[in-house]
This record gives structure tokens, C-alpha cells and sequence, in this order.
């Protein structure tokens, strides 16, 4: 059985953001993603072939859609991603880290 | 999308544990599970078909294994249960609602 703490042992060095596989199998994926101020290229989106479900559990975020809708996620913050709807985040906090949970299905 | 807040509209009434689905789809089940002093049967185990990825988001709890392992979950912390893991909840906290949040493989 793995266990572990989502919010601990977060490195200090978050120069580039950081991705931790916590589950693979063959239908679904679940990720820990650590930001701190990062965002996605300006330009181009993100087209996953898998609906992604995420929550914000620390800090901040906005993700914008190919449709112009903006969506702020702040603590316990989830939001519910269809495959092919084109998204990018525009945001995280500088202040603090950002942890989010993924669940890729 | 659909968007919402992993920490709110808790019900007052946690006279009974809740369990809200927030994803199903064919091979994954996302589920908030919201308990106040609940525990499992003193009898009997959960022995579950699918795998059990489950984090306490909010609140404590401890899950017993018929293997007499004994797992205390505080805030943040997670932990794989293999599908067929004989379990059981055997305490969850009676000061605060325990906020599970469960991804079913």
C-alpha cells in the first residue's frame, strides 16, 4: 500500500514545475502537480485525448478556455476538464505554491 | 464543466456518512465522502473490486487491514488500496467532519 501526504515534502527548488506520478494504470493516471508562478506558453492550448478531473488543495490558479471563458480555482477548488476542450493555465500564485491533485481518465 | 469546491455545502446534518459522486465514467469513480465520528461495521471488511486512491482533506481517520496493519490518516495524506485489500474504517474524527476524496480504478 503507497502512502504519502500531498502537501509534504514539496522541493524547494520549483524553477520549473514540477509533475509526480501518484497512480498509472491503464485507465487512469493521477498526478500531483506543484507550480509556483508558472503558466503555459502563451500561445497554443492544451488538447488532451483524456478528460482530466483537478483541484486546487493549496495556493491559486485561473485556467482560460479556447471559448474565452476564464475560470479562478482557489483552495478546494475543482473543476471537471471533457477531452478536446482546448485549456491553458494563465495563472498560478508567485506567492506560494500551487499544489494540484489530477486525476487523468 | 463542471466546477465546485471540495470543502463546501457540507451538510449540517452528518447524521449519516455522505457520499456525493462527482465522476463516473466507465473506469473511474471520483467520490467525496464526508464523515463525523462514522466508522465501518465492527464486523466484515470492505473487499472492493476496483483499486481505492483516497486522500483526508480535511479531519482524521484511521483504516485497519486484515492484516492487523493499522493506517492513521491525518490531513493530506493518502493511500493506495489494492482492489481485494480487505479494510475497514475504524475511526474517523468526532470534533470536525473528516473530508475524504476517493478515486475508484
Amino acid at each position: 500500500m503507497e502512502t504519502g501526504n500531498i502537501y509534504k515534502q514539496v522541493p524547494d527548488n520549483l524553477s520549473e514545475e514540477i509533475s509526480e506520478l501518484l497512480v498509472q494504470s491503464k485507465n487512469v493516471k493521477i498526478e500531483r502537480i506543484i507550480s509556483r508562478g508558472h503558466k503555459s506558453p502563451d500561445s497554443g492550448w492544451y488538447d488532451q485525448d483524456q478528460n482530466e478531473w483537478v483541484v486546487v488543495l493549496k495556493g491559486s490558479a485561473s485556467i482560460s478556455f479556447e471559448n474565452e471563458t476564464v475560470v479562478d480555482l482557489k483552495e478546494g477548488d475543482y473543476i471537471d476538464i471533457s477531452a478536446h476542450i482546448k485549456h491553458k493555465v494563465t495563472s498560478t500564485s508567485a506567492i506560494t505554491e500551487t499544489i494540484w491533485l489530477a486525476i487523468f481518465y
